[in-house]
Formats: C-alpha cells, sequence, structure tokens
C-alpha cells in the first residue's frame, strides 16, 4: 500500500488549510487505496481570523500544528519529526495557511520564504524525485521548494501567477476541473477553490490530481 | 433545486462538529444537485479541547457558530434566525459537538436536552414532515425532537443505544456503510464515525443518507 504524506497548516481557509480541501484529498486517497499521514509544522499561526466575519481575532492565538489535528482527527505528526524516505507522495491542500504559516507568499508575494521545517522536508523529498502535488495556492511555494522553472498552476488569478513567475515558476492558467503536470519533476497542481466554484467542482480537480499522483507513485 | 439546511456544532470532533463528516455531507448535496445553507447555534462551546492531546484546553473559549464557519467558508447562518419553511430537509453531521452544544447528552446521557435554538427549528421542521438526516451521534437528539418511539442508529455502541431507548427511541443496529429508515417519520440516520472506520466507509454510508433524503423531498 503507497503511503502519502499530507500536509495540512491549520484549519479553515482564512487563517489555516482549507478544510473542505483538505477533507478531499484525504477521501480521495483513501478510495485510490492508499494510507495517509497528516502533518503540520509545531509553530503559532500568523494571526487567527474570525471566519464569520472575516475579520483578525485581535489579541488571539492558535497553534498549527494543534488546529491541523481537528482535521485529521488528532492522527498527524509535527512535520519535523518526519522522515521524507517513509512516504511515496507529498500533497499539500491549499487555504491561507500555505501563505500565511507554510511559507509567508500572502506577505511576501514574489519575495517570500517558506517555514524551515517546512521546507527541509519537502526539499529533501524532491530531492528524490517522487512526486508531490500542490492545491490552490499552495503551488506559490513550488519555486523555494524546486527552484527554477517548475510547471505549475494557481488557476488564472493574474497578479499571483506574475509573482510566481517573479520567483522563477511558470505560471499555466488552468480551470477548477484539470490540473498541470511537470512531467520532469513528477510535479501535480490543482487551482481548487482559488477559482470560487462549486465544492463538487473543486472535488474533481483534486480527485484528478490523487489520481495523477498515485499512477506516478506506480512509475507511470 | 432542493435546499437543504446542514446544522454544524463547532469544528473538529472532540468539541464540534466532526469535519470529515459535515465536507462529506456538503459534497453528497452539491454532487446530488441539491443546495445547502449551512447554520449553526450562536452560543460557547461547552468547551475547548486540544485536538492534538485530546486534553481540555483550560481557560480557552469559542463560539460554535464563529467555529462551523471554518468548514462553511463563512457561508454560514445563525440557526435562531433559519426558517423551517424555507428547506426541503435538514442533515446534522456528528461529532461530540452534537452532544456537547447542540445538546448536553454527553453530559446527562438519557436526561439530556436539546439546546433551544436549535430546538425550536427542528421541532418545527419535524412537524412539517419533511426528511431529517442524522449523522454519527447526532440522532441521540432524535428522541427529544420527535417524542417516543422515532427508529434510528448510532451503530451498535450498547451503552449509547440504551441511554437512547431510554428517552423513547428505537435503537436499530446498522454497519457504517448503511443507514437506518423510519418510513413514519421520514427520519434517516446513519452511524459514520461512531464505528471508527475508514473515511471511504464513513463517505459510503453518508452518501447513501443524501441519496435517501433528496429521494424523500421528491415524495418517493
Amino acid at each position: 500500500m503507497k503511503k502519502i504524506a499530507v500536509v495540512l497548516s491549520g484549519s479553515g481557509f482564512l487563517d489555516g488549510a482549507e478544510i473542505q480541501e483538505s477533507v478531499i484529498t484525504m477521501l480521495s486517497l483513501d478510495r485510490a487505496g492508499a494510507s495517509y499521514q497528516c502533518m503540520a509544522p509545531d509553530m503559532d499561526q500568523m494571526h487567527v481570523v474570525n471566519h464569520f466575519t472575516g475579520e483578525v481575532a485581535e489579541g488571539e492565538q492558535r497553534n498549527v500544528l494543534v488546529e491541523a489535528a481537528r482535521i485529521a482527527r488528532t492522527q498527524i505528526i509535527d512535520i519535523a519529526s518526519a522522515n521524507p524516505n517513509e512516504y511515496d507522495a507529498v500533497i499539500f491542500p491549499g487555504g491561507y495557511g500555505a501563505a500565511k504559516n507554510l511559507s509567508n507568499f500572502a506577505v511576501k508575494g514574489a519575495g517570500s520564504t517558506v517555514q524551515e521545517d517546512v521546507l527541509q522536508f519537502s526539499r529533501a523529498f524532491a530531492a528524490t524525485g517522487k512526486p508531490m502535488g500542490f492545491v490552490c495556492i499552495a503551488p506559490a511555494m513550488i519555486p523555494t521548494i524546486y527552484g527554477a522553472d517548475a510547471k505549475l498552476t494557481i488557476g488564472s488569478d493574474a497578479e499571483t501567477a506574475a509573482a510566481i513567475n517573479e520567483m522563477g515558476g511558470v505560471h499555466v492558467n488552468c480551470p477548477v476541473d484539470e490540473f498541470v503536470v511537470d512531467e520532469e519533476r513528477n510535479l501535480v497542481s490543482t487551482p481548487a477553490y482559488m477559482l470560487d466554484m462549486r465544492i463538487s467542482e473543486v472535488a474533481s480537480g483534486i480527485e484528478k490530481l490523487i489520481h495523477k499522483i498515485i499512477e506516478m507513485t506506480h512509475g507511470k
């Protein structure tokens, strides 16, 4: 059975992992006959957002790993303790957490960096040539992880695409129910909620990404 | 297009709504061609549980509606403001939130009550005879909402089943990928994570429940 790492960034799309994308990722992996291990960095969130009002909850603080455990039903580990050699593939669901916690892309744009534990794990994994999948805004981390010329999509937002290209990425526009493959790097990305569509359309793109990733773990 | 109310109880299975069950409910409804409106009571959670350690986070407090908005992507209303006549069906996903926030079944067992706003909405809806679906531990609220003799399942936990029967319910054992129907009341329930199975098995039971509920909205 293939074992896939799912890297979460909190719980809630405005300050953490996009919950629906994360659950659809886990469901798709289980349905594809793969096992998965959720992981997240043990760190404070950039901030906490009240998801009813959309406003920052001043003075409140939450931990990325502890909140991500809500989605994972407690079955989660600190990414700093994860061994890249134990996994056949890695998936990054989206949500602002990927751009606020796993990286600082939401604040720094083209000048962004990736959180140290996340960067160490994902660079080591990328070096093995095994497949990685990035959903929604998570592909904004690809240039930092893979270096220049990696092909990817975050949908069709021109400003975000320009920042990614400035970092050395090669952005390709893509609809919600499709994905983009960098065959050389075994790298797959899909826009999901970067294009504000129905949950079933988002699910369709993520399921296709997961099937492609599983296919890649079998060397196809 | 049928319009379905989805009643959430927070975000995270130990102190709120079971996230995976909630997302699978929404995805199944959208795939079945129905629209949905998430709602939750505007109240403090019974408590906050750290989902990484499983321990109560002493001194921390969160609001059920505000946390549920994380799952709903901000598209949620206060159940106190919801009009039962606007909906064709109502679904209650599970998680301890159904037994700690929407009701106090986790603390009071057979002596439990249902939160006032939730009870008012769901009793008014039950009186219309339109279908309601209950997932996981949420069926423990059925005797309070419907009165005696309603047929339901929470899986096969003997102690929980006994408490529900003591309240006037008629518990029927059921596997994770099936559901129980009370034809007289247009009432459907499925065990989901009350039976600690794989996410794909839980999804299978919830999808069948949703299909049955949608069928019932068409008068079949």
